[in-house]
C-alpha cells in the first residue's frame, strides 16, 4: 500500500489550487462572453452508451475511445457496454435527436467539458482534456455563421487576446477553385488535404502531393503560379468568378465578411486557400490565428451533415471551437510566478483561549465582504505567517490576550512586515483600505 | 443509425440549458462561499489507474467502481487498467501523497466535480452524480473541525437553505458511552451501527438490534431507559463523565460548540447518539438536518487516518460533504415553472438587407452589458418573437427598412405586448430602463 504509485494517470493531470483559480476564472470570462451572445449552456454525461460513439470518429478515432467494462456477472466477459464522451459534437447530435422538439430553435449552445481520448500522451497532448464548443444547429441561415465568428472574436478579446486574425473561407468556394483548375471532382478532397497543407510544406510541396494524387500536371502548374501570385485573392477571385460554384461560395464569403463586420479585438478577411482539413465541413470555414503565437487558437465551420446523424437527415448547423488547452497554457505562461491569493486575510490562532474569539472575528470580517482565511493548525506565529506568505495572503491579523483586553487588533502587512494596532471597531475597514478597495 | 437510442446512458442525465443554469449558479455560490472561508480549490483526472481506487471501499463498494478497458493489443485480454473516481476522498489522498510539500499546510481545500457508481439507478439515485467536499489535511486542531462546520452552514445560508440543525457527536464520546454502558469493545462497531438506525427503527428496533448482535440484556435496557429519557442528553453526559473516554469526548464536543458560535443561518448542538455509520471517522461527527426536508443535507467528520493511506501513516484530516444531488433538487423544485431568461433582448432578422445591421446593433448593445441574442434564423416576426418567448427573452427588437430610414428602432415589450419607437441613440438606456436597471 505504501509503495502505491501516487501520480495521475498516464496523459492526465492533476489541477492544484493556483491551477483551478486560473482556469476556473477563464471559464467565468468564456461562460459570461458566450451568454452575452445569447447562447446556452448544455451538458452531458461522461459516458455514452459505446453504440452512440462508435463509428463516428473514423477508424483511427474508434481506436482512442476509452471503453468501460460490463460490470457484474458480465465484467468477465471482457466486453464493453459504455464508452467516454470523444468529443461534444455526438453528444450534442444526440441531444437534438432526444429532445428536438423541447428545445428552442435555431438551438444555440456552448459546451465546456472534459473528454477523453487514449492518444499516446506527448508535450501539451493528454488523455483527459478540455473542448470548449459553441453551436448553432437548425439555421441554414449565413447569420447564424456569422454570429460564430462574432462571438469568437468577442471571447477572445475578453481573455486578453487581442490583435487575432479570423481566416475566412467556404467549402463551396473551394470547390469552384478545384473545378476552375480542373480538376476532377473525385480528386475534390484529396486536392483539399494537400491545400491544407500549404503552411507546412509551402507551394512546391503542395505541388508534389498534388501530383502524387494524380491530379494533371497543367492543373498543378496554374495552382502553383496562382499560390505563388502577390495577389493570391485576386488571381482566385477572378478564377471563381467562371463556374456556379465558385461565385455561390464567393457570395456566401462575402456576405459572412459583411455581417461579421468589424470584430472586437481582431480582423476577419477572406482566406482563399483555407481549406480545414475535416471532411465534414460543408459551408463557410475559419481558423483565428495569432501572429504571436504561431497556433490556430480557434477553427470552426458549417456541417449541414453531421447533427443529424441520429435522424437519419440533414440538421443544418455551424459552430465553432476555441482550442482552450492552448488558451489556458498562453494564460498561464502569462501569469507564472504570480501566486494568486488563497484569501485576503488570515486571521492566526495564538492561545487556546482566544481561538473561539478568532473564529467569531473571522466570521464578522467575512460579513463584510472579506475572503478570511483562518490558520487552522497548531503553530507558532512565524509558522502561521510563512504560510499565509505561501498562499499569497497579503494581510494577516494577529489577536492575543493583551489585544483582546483592550479591545484592538494587530494587523500586519506580509509584503512590507509593517504592522498596525487598530481598534476592533475599525478592523474591517483597516482591511479593505490595506486592501485597495 | 436512424434506429439508435438517442437516451443517455442508464443513471446518467442530459442537462438542458434551463438545468446548467440552476447548477452553474449554486456551484457559483458554493465556490464563492468556499473561498471566503479560505479554501482553495482541487482538481484531479476523471479516471484514475484502477490499482489506486480497488480495495478503498470495501467488497460492495470495489464492485460498483467503473472500470476502463486495456487499449488497442491489450483490448483483447478483457482486463481493465483504469478507473472512474468512486468518489473525492481517495484522490485527495493521492494528491496529498504526490505533492505534500508543494501544497501550504494545513491544506484546505474544496473539490466540487462528478463521481462515478455502478449503482442500480433508482429515483435521485444516478450512475454519475456530483459530490461537494471540503477538508482541512494536516490539522489535528479543534479549529480546523468547528471551521469546517461553520463554512458549511454559510453556504446552505447562501444557498437560502436557512433553518437547518448541525448535530454534532464525537466517536471519542460515542466509545465512551458504549463503555459506560458495560458493552464489550469488539460488539462497539456493532453498536455503533444499531444506534446509527435510532431515527429510522426507533428505541426499541435498536434494542432489537443490539440484542440480536450479542449486546447483554441489562446494557440494552439501560441505554432504551436512556433514549426514552425526556433529558436524554442530560443522562448521557451523566454516564459520559464516569470515564476517560467519555469525559475527552465531551470536552472535544463542547469545544467544537464553544469555537463554531452562532452559525448563520442556523443551529448546532450536541446529538448524544449520532454515530455515523462510517467507520473511519475517529473525532467529531456532525450531520446537519432540516426539519421542512427530512433529509440529510450535509454531513461529515474527522477521519485522521484515512488520508495518509498512500503513506502508510495517519495524517489528520477532518471535513464535510453537501448532499449537493439533493440540494441541487431543492432548488429546482423551488425554482419549478421558472425560466431563466436566454438573454436580455433578442435583435430580430426581418430583411436580407437588414441583416448587417442587426448583428452590429447586438454588438452595440452588448458593449453595454447587454446580454444579446440574436435570431440565427429565418422566419416570419411571429416566429421569431414565439423564440424569443420560449428562451425567456423580455425584450424584443424589431428594425425595417423604414426604422433604419429613420435612425429609431421598434421595441417590443414581451410580457405586456406593448411596442414602443426609440431612438436609435437612446436604445440601450431604453433597453436598461425597461429591465429595471
Amino acid at each position: 500500500m505504501a509503495s502505491i504509485d501516487a501520480n495521475p494517470a498516464s496523459g492526465t493531470r492533476d489541477f492544484l489550487p493556483d491551477d483551478v483559480g486560473r482556469r476556473e476564472r477563464a471559464f467565468d470570462t468564456i461562460r459570461s462572453a458566450f451568454r452575452s451572445h445569447g447562447f446556452d449552456p448544455l451538458d452531458t454525461p461522461a459516458f455514452e452508451r459505446l453504440e452512440v460513439l462508435t463509428g463516428k470518429y473514423g477508424e483511427e478515432g474508434d481506436q482512442l475511445i476509452f471503453k468501460i467494462l460490463r460490470r457484474g456477472e458480465h465484467e468477465a466477459s471482457g466486453e464493453a457496454d459504455l464508452a467516454l464522451r470523444y468529443d461534444l459534437t455526438v453528444p450534442l447530435a444526440r441531444v437534438v435527436a432526444r429532445y428536438g422538439s423541447q428545445l428552442p430553435m435555431p438551438f444555440k449552445r456552448y459546451h465546456i467539458a472534459p473528454v477523453w481520448r487514449a492518444d499516446r500522451p506527448g508535450k501539451g497532448r493528454y488523455r483527459e482534456f478540455f473542448q470548449c464548443d459553441l453551436d448553432t444547429v437548425g439555421s441554414d441561415s449565413l447569420v447564424a455563421d456569422a454570429s460564430t465568428i462574432v462571438a469568437v472574436a468577442d471571447v477572445l478579446d475578453r481573455l486578453g487576446l487581442s490583435g487575432f486574425r479570423v481566416q475566412l473561407n467556404s467549402r463551396r468556394a473551394l470547390a469552384g477553385l478545384i473545378e476552375a483548375y480542373g480538376i476532377p471532382g473525385e480528386l475534390e478532397s484529396d486536392a483539399l488535404v494537400a491545400l491544407d497543407k500549404l503552411d507546412k510544406i509551402g507551394a512546391e510541396g503542395v505541388a508534389r502531393e498534388l501530383t502524387e494524387r494524380g491530379v494533371a500536371t497543367d492543373a498543378v502548374e496554374h495552382l502553383v503560379a496562382d499560390l505563388g501570385d502577390d495577389d493570391l485573392e485576386g488571381r482566385v477571385r477572378e478564377r471563381l468568378a467562371g463556374n456556379e460554384a465558385g461565385r455561390a461560395g464567393l457570395a456566401e464569403v462575402d456576405e459572412v465578411l459583411t455581417l461579421a463586420g468589424k470584430l472586437p479585438g481582431g480582423s476577419v478577411g477572406y482566406a482563399p486557400v483555407l481549406a480545414r482539413g475535416l471532411s465534414y465541413y460543408t459551408g463557410p470555414v475559419f481558423e483565428v490565428v495569432h501572429d504571436d503565437l504561431a497556433v490556430t487558437i480557434a477553427a470552426g465551420g458549417r456541417y449541414d451533415g453531421l447533427v443529424g446523424m441520429f435522424q437519419g437527415q440533414d440538421v443544418p448547423a455551424t459552430g465553432g471551437s476555441l482550442g482552450i488547452e492552448r488558451i489556458l497554457l498562453l494564460l498561464e505562461q502569462a501569469a507564472a510566478g504570480q501566486v494568486s491569493a488563497g484569501a485576503d486575510v488570515l486571521v492566526t490562532t495564538m492561545d487556546d483561549d482566544g481561538r473561539a474569539d478568532a473564529l467569531a472575528l473571522a466570521g464578522r470580517l467575512r460579513t463584510e465582504g472579506l475572503r478570511v482565511d483562518l490558520y487552522a493548525g497548531r503553530g507558532k506565529l512565524g509558522k502561521q505567517l510563512k504560510y499565509a506568505d505561501r498562499r499569497g495572503i497579503p494581510l494577516a491579523v494577529i489577536r492575543g490576550a493583551d489585544e483582546r483586553a483592550a479591545g484592538t487588533v494587530a494587523v500586519k502587512d506580509l509584503g512590507s512586515g509593517e504592522q498596525a494596532t487598530v481598534d476592533e471597531t475599525a478592523l474591517a475597514e483597516h482591511l479593505l483600505r490595506a486592501l485597495g478597495r
